[in-house]
């Protein structure tokens, strides 16, 4: 009777989408059963390179192959309702969440997670795993209910049970950070599909450097599901036209095509044919019009998306938002609420399911429990192959090896350019410049790009190509003006291993497009590097729309992400060696397009404190003043000092180069730079003032930009905006 | 010999684009002559709505006419070439800008501006005009020299010479608050075709609104020029895939085909196909394959644009960026430097141009000068259509009126709600939604709506349908999920005519996708009102990837952008008051997804002052402590003011609602309120603490979180976190 009702939905579904029947229950008479479900659908399309497989029964999957043929429909049909139940339960315990998104895309998740996926539950972390994203992160439910079956510890019955509680590893959209097995943090719409453009990146990028012809030891795919709303939001767009630009073949992207979003059907605004698109974007489309019980349809586009290799792939499944809930399914009420008491009863007699809320059936769990046993041998077998890559090739081994561990190379900070007062002074980009290059040679996993301003930011690794389809081991990305996707891709990036170090560049002021992708780099502990170049009116013509002015102050808002404004060359050698260091933060370094000279004072250790003392001529830690400056307006402090001295002041001069690290200083140091007795207190930075108050305190004085730029030489808007060191000696001598 | 060596270089355009062959200078022996300038390409589709044009000799311009058949192909040439020269000697003269695209370019929008585009270049706010949104606003010295030439006072030619100096009115992009003829600000990439979309929207409500059989009293059109930067940036997909859905048939967006951005080649990150995503997205899409001189080309595409009134049209015209510098050319190093005084000199004798810098040929200036005649008589006769319309249709024209000049309704603020303490409690975003409807029936240009939450962001205006391409008198906008368009399309909207009050929304927490346009509206004085719901912590479940931290102190860092908080239905609806009335500052409002109470002591009039007593039971302006809240802390602050009340504290509390008001304060107010003898001060908000130490001082505490939220109910969160009566009444005892 259960799986009579069971078919009798997917039937009425099969009938009735894109209708207006909401309701999906359906007459009795009407049955619908699986077609073939043990045929052998696919063939290792590398046998050669995966033969090593075959040899151990554990092994199911091989490189290429997708299907489970020894898994009977009636039991694919249970283990799809039994995703379906433990989203609707844990949604409904909870009494929020999106139940209607796991209910549609249980069949085609299912099919990846237990016929497709090469992972291994017991070691989430296994280097060469196939990567999952759920780009419409809110149906997390999906995945938690997937890796529950899959056998993940990090969810287990109680995780599912406290859904969306404190303290639980299932939160209300998935986080890399409080759950193995998610990969990346999503959510906020199109950031998923983007990180997973970056994971394939780095996947081919691994495999054109490490691959052997006897050893294809970077192997994996990069599966996502994207909904109708990751579909209108830019980023999508801007990351799917550089995936295909890229030729990113094993990047396999699912629509979910479910006509639905939070306002209603999605003809109200989203009339776009998706489709036409990433075709003029260069990705292969398949369509699958029965995402709700056409499994075999489903196996089938996966085969096709495999035998795809210069094109990434989008399946566009068309499926039933709630599908199974008699009166919610495909209406926007089953997105994104608990579909309440009465209705998961409904649906339990609509679907014929007989369990107990969070009871996973004896046949399933036993059916998934093979992937334990049938994960830990493919660890094995890659461990195997990786010792036997590392006899052949050692020292290629060792570079991969720093990817995969994130160890990075002994010594690697030695790397770093020193200066002293007397080396020629230079823009801070172009400073940032001879860092990174220095770093890419040394850090295996050092690699990134600009959004098309790689002369202006100056990111170009000189020793190394350009990243390309053709030529994928080159380590420059050539993002083209998509400042979010390039953001969001590098989160993936940085996600996909430990020693991966991406650094990205635009002019500062555009963060502003990139913020979203920030934000989750702070929250999911990605730690990329901002090259954020042109960092205030300094830049001069390009005017207001391109100078930063409030960004400094925002980003000192933001948990999580270091802010820094090197003044120098060591001051800039400085902000990358913690930027590197720091692996589970990301770092944005504001630089200077104008020329700046190198200060007494500064050096890579004192950037480490994130503020310090440049120069003084107190004594007993009672300056007159204490003047505090950033970026390029620490010269101008250095130089107002030097004024108020030849007028016999004890002057401290500050640099507050990085604030976050300032903070984590030990109470003794803070009072040791900005003792509390010293309430003179001056800062400089051509920026907003707004946050300075708690530097300078209640008593001191802040000389900043509280209004747009304009569009001038920078020495004149230095002039009218008044940042000067005529400003600074007045505002100074106004408190001593 | 002038005209000849032109041709040549033409030919030799259209002989070597797309080609490896950068350099245009050609053989002696070619000649390219223009075809057939004298034909008369189009026809009025409009003829009886338009009749009382034709009886005016001045009018040359009826609705949908498109060429200038009296204009020969030579002028045509040294008009363009004109431009080119206007162009390359400003940015010369300014040793900074960029010449390539305004060389490339001269071509179409000699063809717009002189032939096709109805305007009063002695009126530059003229309401019935034809907009130009130059997206690549880089190129802005392509606008100022068509600006110049049609007579607008704004671009004098000392204005030229002025280029990207201090205080004149062509700044190193096209600011709309500097120079009359530029509708916006453009320059980051995308934000222009987007505003683009706004214009036509707007006209197209508009024109559904007011316009009657026997007087189509808003008609114009909307040009773009979109570079391949635009192209690229997600934010034009967003807007290009909107202006399909609603049938903007009058937007007409050239696409400057040419292949280089800052980078170099665009295949190195751009090789998608870009007409057929256009013609996914539902576009009609012409390719002029000869931009450089194909002027009938060009010409006709227009005219075909017209014809199509279904649908926006791009106009793909593939041109030569730095057309006409022998050297430069058809390569990156054009696009955003001087050309340099040789290879000026170069061009100059490449296209054969004897003329001085700045200098307009004096046929060149007699061919132009027509355009004053010419707009004041299209202006004339528009302000006699709308005498006719007024006197017939008296109510609409009163309210188009009032869209027109932005002169609100008298009494238009009473239509604002107000409470008591006993009005039952609510959420912010609920009390939102009442200002909202109660504002959209008594202004007339009140509308807007939600990027695909306007269920949860409770902006669904009740008594008025959607704009759909059907039913564009609708002033319920449905953006779907694209937070960046929908910002950058409401400036649009805003700066069409200053009666528009577009409002906009999503969770506060993704103006982090929005964040560019928001800012541009800043900079741009378009009064955009941002209704921003889940404004914190207490959104609860969904957890940090959509809980707000940083965001108020983001946006109270950012210039000219009012930031609200409000804590109930008074407060609120006093937000409101001010967001509408401020036309040229964009205001967001920050609202709960939880329900507040009606707090004693709030108030519409209050929430003018940004920051003001909510109780006090001190007396001499000496309060033990003051407690400061906002939004859905205010409570907290009150209810910990009344325990220290309890103890026998003189405690004040005070909401402080908008920062950038309580700025804006006499010395004397401020004092009142935080008096500066009284330094034992706590603020409770529930976000970052960053920025607080303005307002507690030195020695006050600041109760907020600055990490990341968290997965779980509000109300834990909110313990969880310390947000409690009991953390301020503690903070408060220790300062007191």
């Amino acid at each position: 009777m259960a799986s009579l009702a069971f078919s009798q939905a997917l039937l009425s579904r099969a009938i009735s989408h894109n209708g207006s029947n909401k309701n999906v229950s359906v007459p009795a008479s009407s049955v619908l059963k699986s077609t073939s479900p043990r045929t052998t659908f696919f063939h290792s399309q590398r046998s050669a390179s995966t033969s090593s497989h075959s040899l151990r029964p554990l092994v199911r999957a091989a490189a290429v192959e997708t299907t489970d043929a020894t898994t009977d429909s009636t039991l694919v049909d249970k283990s799809v309702n039994t995703i379906r139940f433990l989203a609707i339960d844990a949604v409904e315990k909870a009494k929020s969440g999106h139940p209607g998104l796991p209910m549609g895309c249980a069949p085609m998740s299912h099919i990846l997670y237990d016929e497709v996926m090469r992972y291994n539950p017991k070691n989430p972390y296994w280097f060469n795993r196939d990567r999952f994203v759920l780009s419409a992160g809110h149906g997390c439910m999906l995945q938690y209910a997937l890796l529950h079956l899959a056998g993940y510890d990090s969810v287990r019955e109680e995780d599912l049970k406290s859904f969306r509680q404190w303290g639980s590893k299932t939160p209300g959209h998935p986080e890399n950070f409080e759950t193995p097995g998610v990969e990346v943090t999503t959510g906020p719409l199109g950031q998923g599909i983007a990180n997973a453009v970056g994971l394939a990146l780095a996947e081919k990028h691994l495999a054109a450097r490490f691959n052997k012809p006897d050893s294809e030891i970077v192997d994996h795919y990069t599966y996502s599901i994207i909904g109708d709303g990751c579909q209108m939001e830019g980023i999508t767009n801007e990351v799917c036209s550089l995936a295909a630009h890229w030729g990113l073949g094993k990047l396999i992207a699912f629509y979910d095509d479910n006509h639905i979003s939070i306002d209603g059907d999605t003809e109200i605004a989203f009339t776009e044919n998706v489709d036409k698109r990433f075709e003029a974007l260069g990705w292969h489309v398949i369509w699958v019009k029965n995402g709700n019980n056409g499994y075999d349809e489903i196996r089938a586009a996966i085969k096709e998306a495999k035998a795809v290799t210069n094109k990434p792939t989008l399946i566009k499944v068309t499926t039933t938002i709630g599908y199974g809930s008699p009166n919610k399914a495909n209406s926007y009420s089953v997105h994104g609420a608990a579909l309440g008491e009465k209705e998961v009863e409904a649906t339990r007699n609509n679907l014929g399911w007989p369990y107990e809320p969070f009871q996973v059936p004896e046949d399933v769990k036993s059916h998934w429990s093979r992937h334990t046993p049938e994960g830990a041998a493919l660890e094995a077998d890659w461990n195997a192959k990786f010792t036997a890559y590392e006899k052949k090739y050692p020292e290629e081994a060792e570079e991969l090896k720093s990817i995969i561990s994130g160890d990075l190379p002994a010594g690697w900070e030695k790397a770093l350019p020193t200066y002293t007062p007397e080396s020629p002074g230079d823009a801070t980009r172009n400073l940032s410049q001879q860092c990174l290059n220095a770093l890419a040679k040394t850090l295996p996993g050092f690699l990134g790009g600009s959004a098309d301003l790689a002369s202006s930011n100056m990111t170009l690794l000189k020793a190394f190509g350009d990243f390309q389809n053709a030529t994928p081991e080159g380590r420059n990305l050539r993002f083209g003006v998509r400042e979010h996707g390039m953001g969001a891709i590098c989160n993936g990036v940085a996600l996909h291993s430990p020693g991966f170090i991406p650094y990205c560049a635009t002019f500062f002021v555009f963060t502003d497009y990139m913020r979203a992708a920030m934000r989750i780099a702070a929250l999911s502990e990605a730690g990329v590097i901002y090259v954020m170049t042109h960092d205030s009116i300094g830049l001069g013509e390009d005017g207001p729309t391109h100078q930063p002015v409030e960004h400094l102050s925002s980003f000192r808002a933001m948990p999580n992400i270091m802010m820094f404004r090197p003044a120098d060359g060591n001051e800039t050698a400085g902000a990358y060696k913690i930027a590197v260091t720091r692996r589970n933060t990301p770092s944005v370094l504001a630089l200077s397009r104008q020329k700046l000279p190198q200060l007494p004072g500064t050096s890579i250790e004192n950037v480490e404190r994130g503020g310090y003392t440049v120069s003084d001529n107190s004594t007993g830690n009672k300056p007159d003043v204490i003047l505090v400056g950033t970026g390029s307006e620490l010269e101008i402090a250095a130089k107002a000092g030097e004024e108020l001295r030849k007028e016999g002041k004890n002057v401290r001069v500050v640099s507050f180069v990085c604030w976050e690290l300032f903070d984590e200083q030990p109470d003794a140091y803070k009072e040791s730079v900005l003792p509390s007795d010293v309430s003179a207190r001056v800062s400089i930075e051509a920026g907003s003032t707004f946050g300075w108050g708690k530097v300078v305190g209640g008593k001191g004085k802040s000389i900043g930009i509280d209004s747009f730029g304009a569009s001038a030489p920078a020495g004149k808007l230095y002039e009218e905006f008044g940042i000067t060191v005529e400003a600074v000696v007045a505002a100074a001598k106004s408190l001593i």
